[in-house]
């Protein structure tokens, strides 16, 4: 069943920028959410913003990330100051007829809140499975078992998908009206990001076999249509 | 000639998890700016971080980006606080033999300062020919040119590369010593960025060719080697 829910609308999660290109649903939301893998945590510490890059994933109305337990940015934002979640995808470069007009086609949600830590052992490796699948489903039942003390080392948040927004561009050039007229290329170039070849380990075993799941990872796909 | 400095290692910019994965040197951090188009800035706003991605480029010792003269992430960053700028590559998914040592292969740079606004009209439009530049030399003489209410209507930051950190993984899995006898596929699923064909935009002109730079662009590409 989809989330029934709409983003909740806030003085900071607002789009004032561009807001035709806003939107605050669900669908628009988790899309954008389920095609990323790198995402950009803000937050403060003494005054001074940091943003780190990290992985990500989605489950329902939560976002997770996780990293070691000595991580800084993973002990501030469990400590429930607020956070600001970022993901984009660059999805193409727009080219005008002139410099001004100029822009880039893309799709990014940004996420407001306080993100809490997943304590309940259990909790956490359920969760950890829930990012193993969302790359490669199958894996996690393969992979040797996650020990106590590696569980204990790493550090699990969660953010729920509440206050924010997304904002999508799409489409060629708008240039002003006199300017269609004159002889300068415009159009699109589009960007994606292709998923390669699996490289194997210099030390795999032999005779193990690449398994189906890695040709059918994606990430960074563009909206259809 | 390359830059001769390295970036200034302070207690917010020094990288503390897997610190051997650090770099400081400008040669690093040059090349991972260089190859990137989004950025996403960090600032604070009444204690709650914001996070805002948006387009850069670099030009000798700064990076810039810029929008309209009424973001309030410009107002808010050229008004002497403290900013994040932070830029990410991700090049592969590392499949390890535990869930544990997965990891992912990236290049990073994180820049802390203050960001100032360019004021003067002749440096505005130097350094918006430098973005042009950056992605398709020779397209800015083929544009309209700029008008001055446009250039009034656009706010262009910069942030000098002085205090910051690259961060880069590459190679494979990382297995424990006894994990490389299980019978389990690793290796790494390498991801890259890839510019697409030019779509030509509905409305232009007949018989106007394709620029040859349109199919130099790069962006996001990897480390050689």
């Amino acid at each position: 069943m989809p989330p029934s829910f709409n983003l909740r609308v806030t003085e900071r999660s607002k789009v004032k920028r561009v807001p035709k290109r806003a939107a605050y649903d669900r669908a628009t939301v988790d899309a954008i959410l389920d095609s990323g893998l790198l995402c950009h945590v803000g937050y403060v510490i003494d005054g001074t913003p940091y943003v780190t890059a990290t992985c990500y994933w989605r489950h329902g109305d939560r976002v997770y990330w996780h990293g070691s337990a000595a991580s800084r940015m993973l002990r501030t934002v469990t400590s429930g100051v607020p956070v600001c979640f970022s993901v984009s995808h660059l999805d193409g470069l727009v080219m005008a007829r002139s410099g001004f007009h100029h822009s880039v086609n893309y799709r990014g949600v940004t996420l407001f809140g306080e993100a809490v830590m997943i304590e309940d052992p259990a909790e956490k490796l359920a969760t950890l499975k829930d990012f193993t699948d969302r790359l490669t489903p199958g894996r996690w039942e393969e992979l040797r078992e996650t020990t106590d003390q590696e569980l204990k080392g790493t550090t699990i948040c969660a953010l729920t998908i509440d206050e924010g927004s997304a904002k999508v561009r799409t489409g060629g050039p708008l240039d002003d009206a006199p300017d269609y007229d004159l002889n300068i290329w415009a159009g699109v170039v589009p960007i994606t990001t292709v998923v390669g070849e699996p490289v194997a380990d210099d030390r795999l075993k032999p005779g193990i076999p690449e398994p189906d799941y890695l040709r059918r990872i994606s990430i960074g796909a563009p909206p259809r249509g």
